[in-house]
């Protein structure tokens, strides 16, 4: 009976919405600017609900042939109530029940998760971390975030906010974070610090991140030298946590980790060199290899894992 | 008919062995020296077993009344076939496979875990972190060790040796550590290390941890600098685990632990300046409450969930 899944990727830059059918292939999506939502939070939940019964008409799909819908923001989340913490790229989003408006306006089951976990998610059961049962999950961009599975689930800690790698301090008296913490590694791998370090080592004003990357490819000492501390970095931080959670993979995705593969070989030499032996001989560091749809895949597995286990518990009883 | 526990903690200075009841009460306990034993593996595990043996015959219990041997080491453990890796204290133990050897001896069902493990199991039972579900166990010592409860059970990781909080890199480029990494925690507040720089600060040749307890509770300001220091870099280091993992309880047991009140409320204080605000506000630091004896506890522990377990099982089936 049903069919399809309805996944939503709320980002800081594009909203998207997908619809995607039981064995997880993305049958068609759509995208909006989020930035034109900013100040409007209702009327971005407004565009979202129009998007999908849109999407579902253009694809003669019936509302009966739904499961649920599934949505990842970037932020924190309170997994249990279907609430937003709070989301900081996107304001006025604090404390928002984000899955009873929706439900209420969709009349769906809906279910949300922190847009990080719902990637890790996706490399666990179809991407990088698939047939592993600790895998850690790193995603670089404007902000560096990570995710967690452990013995084969996915762990969101006790008030569903565990798995930030980028807020794990690499000096006691390091630059101040927008956490309000202090030399956190997002400090100095997150993009715009890597682009006002290239700014400065290579004096050039106008510098992004596809020609920093143009340029070590080319052999540019200055610009192999910023992605190499920039992996170093990355490396000291997941030495912690190779010591502390003993994964057997560690998947690394997001913008910079295109740069290129000499990335992963220097952080898995940095964690070699620094970790415990036995935790550093055991664990592998592998591309992420869903791209930008591993969210939107996730949020549908969510929807997928927690419907089926509702059902399965209610046979049992 | 099994009334009995037979627990052993093996220790780099000395080797304990209790007989525990079914309610976890220690009926009897010895203890023995194992530095007399430092270049002799096999005739400390000899021993073990005599001391054993005789424990028995002391409190005239019988084979039959034990329902089985838990011993805990100091150094990561492969769980499942009850293997030392290696004890970083004690020399002669890489590749022992402890459970196997003792089990032919005494032919009891034996199981082997770290100590950290085992303690962090009995404050999670018994102690401290008595009804939570993710806690954090900090052990303070001349190893710094951890132990991890991640959704009510303890988190042993893919090889058994997660938990290693002693081992973070609080720093880039800090001091090497005796486990091969750079900067650690326990690199900073290790017993050795709070003693030399005590003995360079205060210029005091002949300082052991109780004086310098006595001085700061005196009111000492360099000794009060030193705890304060520690605090703060024991607090810096869990800041990372507290926005890594989200507990709701960090327990803190060991000798430096004791060295007064104002160190439990100086970690806590530099978690909330520094941790993520809704991880921060959430967790709870408290010092462990078992005293010497969790290790004992928590291998009683251990020896009961799992034959526990493992009859449930075979009922189920």
């Amino acid at each position: 009976m049903f069919k399809y899944i309805i996944s939503i990727d709320l980002g800081g830059t594009n909203t998207r919405i997908a619809l995607i059918d039981y064995a997880l292939r993305i049958k068609d999506k759509i995208s909006f600017s989020t930035k034109d939502f900013f100040s409007k939070r209702n009327r971005l939940i407004s565009e979202i609900v129009v998007r999908i019964f849109t999407l579902l008409e253009k694809n003669h799909i019936r509302k009966r042939q739904i499961l649920g819908v599934g949505i990842g923001v970037p932020g924190p989340v309170d997994f249990l109530r279907g609430k937003v913490y709070y989301l900081p790229n996107i304001p006025h989003w604090q404390n928002t029940a984000i899955r009873d408006i929706l439900e209420e306006k969709l009349h769906f089951k809906v279910f949300v998760d922190n847009d990080v976990n719902l990637m890790t998610l996706a490399e666990f059961k179809l991407g990088a971390a698939k047939n592993t049962r600790n895998a850690v999950c790193l995603t670089l961009g404007t902000g560096v975030g990570g995710g967690l599975i452990l013995e084969g689930e996915l762990f969101r800690g006790a008030s569903f906010c565990a798995g930030e790698i980028g807020h794990i301090p690499l000096s006691i008296s390091g630059p101040k974070c927008n956490c309000g913490g202090r030399g956190c590694l997002e400090r100095y791998v997150g993009n715009r610090y890597i682009l006002s370090e290239a700014r400065k080592k290579l004096k050039m004003e106008n510098i992004n991140l596809v020609k920093l990357s143009e340029l070590s490819e080319n052999g540019n000492r200055v610009a192999l030298k910023i992605y190499n501390d920039f992996a170093e970095k990355i490396g000291i931080a997941l030495t912690g946590v190779v010591n502390l959670i003993n994964p057997e993979i560690i998947v690394i995705g997001g913008g910079l980790s295109f740069a290129g593969d000499f990335i992963f070989k220097k952080v898995k030499e940095t964690i070699d060199k620094r970790a415990m032996p036995i935790q550093a001989k055991l664990v592998r560091v592998k591309k992420a290899i869903l791209g930008k749809d591993a969210g939107l895949i996730g949020a549908a597995l969510l929807v997928k894992d927690n419907l089926s286990y509702r059902r399965n518990k209610k046979l049992r009883r």
